[in-house]
């Protein structure tokens, strides 16, 4: 009996999704998990793996059981074996050709990004961020060249797996939503700068590995005014990994999940966006 | 020169923020890193001190500085030398009849509940948790009768060190925040409830040691049907610990910070409110 489960996990303490040697991933605590509720070993197939530090609200896996358990035990019976920061949040049976990552349509991620005088603290870790003001309408014009089928080498790690370097962005969606007062109490001795959450939304079929932060470290230095948004342009189409800005901090990243057909009938992983910082004033793409 | 510091902090890592021989409080890094910036001993006083895993957003604290900064250089200093989970917020230069604790004329707390049939992961630590639906009405009508000057003994740790258990409280406010989709996306075998933020907002001329959290015990049994709303004044007035819930987690707990007479001229925390989950949604007390 095949079974996928949606699950949600900060990744701050984890070397990513996939297993490793280490045993020290989400992949590993929940196979760990899984097994222990099972009574059987358990091995698991994700939609989409997450980097260091990247965390998931609508990661989605398959597996097949080894004994027969309801939908609501697959859920409760495993979050008492995972850690306090990952959690099965739905189970549902599923025919035997469902597969997590195959039948993929797309993949949605988020970033979160503090702009702000001071830097994070009660958010450590759950957002990027920026010192200086960002330009909104510089950095749409230039995440707009990204969208349809490219080639994206200019934006991909150099271990990256991936069969090819072409992928197909269907959105990216900006926007601010400044904090209640505006303006964080920055000292008057200060040129103060409007304190806000940005937040990126990527769809694509795929990406590529560091693709998001790679991406993000050239809309920041548009954004910024350090480079021209048709310099975003120049960048896809050098193919190289040297044209780009450094791979932006993976603090900020958040996995919202894949998109299935309709037909398989699993839940939408968009009730879990409002636990990102500042998410409640955002619409979801 | 004295100087008021506001300072945001996780305290999911420390043990509270007095000062300890361990020397792993919020308190004891602070100094350190003012101690490091200053070249000389600093020591602080803040305005509430806060207990183990309790968060803060506004925390004030003064101190008599040995060297003379400009305002913005004590923030950008000091943070140099602070963890990523601890921030100064802002800095100003008072007169030396300004105490953090003494003049202030009361101090805020918000405490932040996750109502979901799956516990937290992306948030643990950040957020209480209950698994079933609370009645607002019912806790809004047990918080009212806490409302004014009472003897909060009966929801006073045994450790606390006050002077009187005598205190004011001059608001109580609840409100929800349904997430997006209204449900989480629960399997479909289960009875739902519906998921959201639960926020909390207290205000008082100071508050006992738990009181809070204490609290916060009573008034989950009064939302999930467990006690009648009137069963609050029955613990009030028992005047003994022993009648009220037992101490609710202190994870979604966040202090506010202080309020000051204007005179003082010092920045307000809200713009820091949004920082806590589910906050963009709500309005400030």
């Amino acid at each position: 009996m095949r079974i996928a489960l949606g699950i949600s996990y900060n990744g701050q303490r984890y070397h990513g999704w996939q297993s490793q040697p280490d045993g020290h991933t989400v992949q590993d605590r929940l196979e760990a998990a899984l097994t222990q509720f099972a009574g059987h070993p358990v091995s698991t197939l994700c939609a989409g793996r997450t980097d260091t530090g990247v965390h998931g609200l609508g990661q989605v896996v398959h597996f097949d059981a080894p004994v027969e358990r309801e939908e609501i035990s697959w859920v409760r019976g495993t979050n008492r074996y995972l850690p306090t920061d990952i959690a099965v949040q739905w189970a549902r049976q599923v025919t035997d050709d469902f597969h997590a990552r195959n039948q993929a349509r797309s993949r949605r991620y988020a970033y979160v990004l503090l702009q702000s005088a001071v830097r994070p603290s009660i958010d450590a870790t759950r957002v990027g961020w920026v010192f200086s003001e960002l330009n909104l309408h510089a950095m749409q014009e230039a995440a707009n060249t990204l969208l349809g089928e490219h080639d994206f080498t200019s934006f991909r790690a150099a271990a990256c797996q991936a069969l090819t370097p072409v992928k197909t962005i269907s959105a990216i969606h900006i926007n601010a939503t400044p904090m209640r007062m505006g303006h964080a109490p920055a000292s008057s001795s200060e040129r103060s700068i409007p304190t806000c959450y940005w937040r990126f939304e990527f769809e694509a079929n795929a990406f590529l590995h560091h693709m998001i932060r790679n991406i993000m470290g050239c809309l920041i230095m548009v954004g910024q005014g350090a480079q021209p948004p048709e310099w975003m342009r120049h960048v896809l189409q050098a193919r190289s990994r040297d044209a780009a800005a450094p791979t932006f901090s993976p603090d900020g990243l958040y996995f919202l999940g894949p998109r299935y057909d309709a037909h398989w009938q699993l839940p939408q992983s968009s009730a879990l966006f409002d636990y990102i910082p500042g998410a409640s004033s955002f619409t979801a793409c």
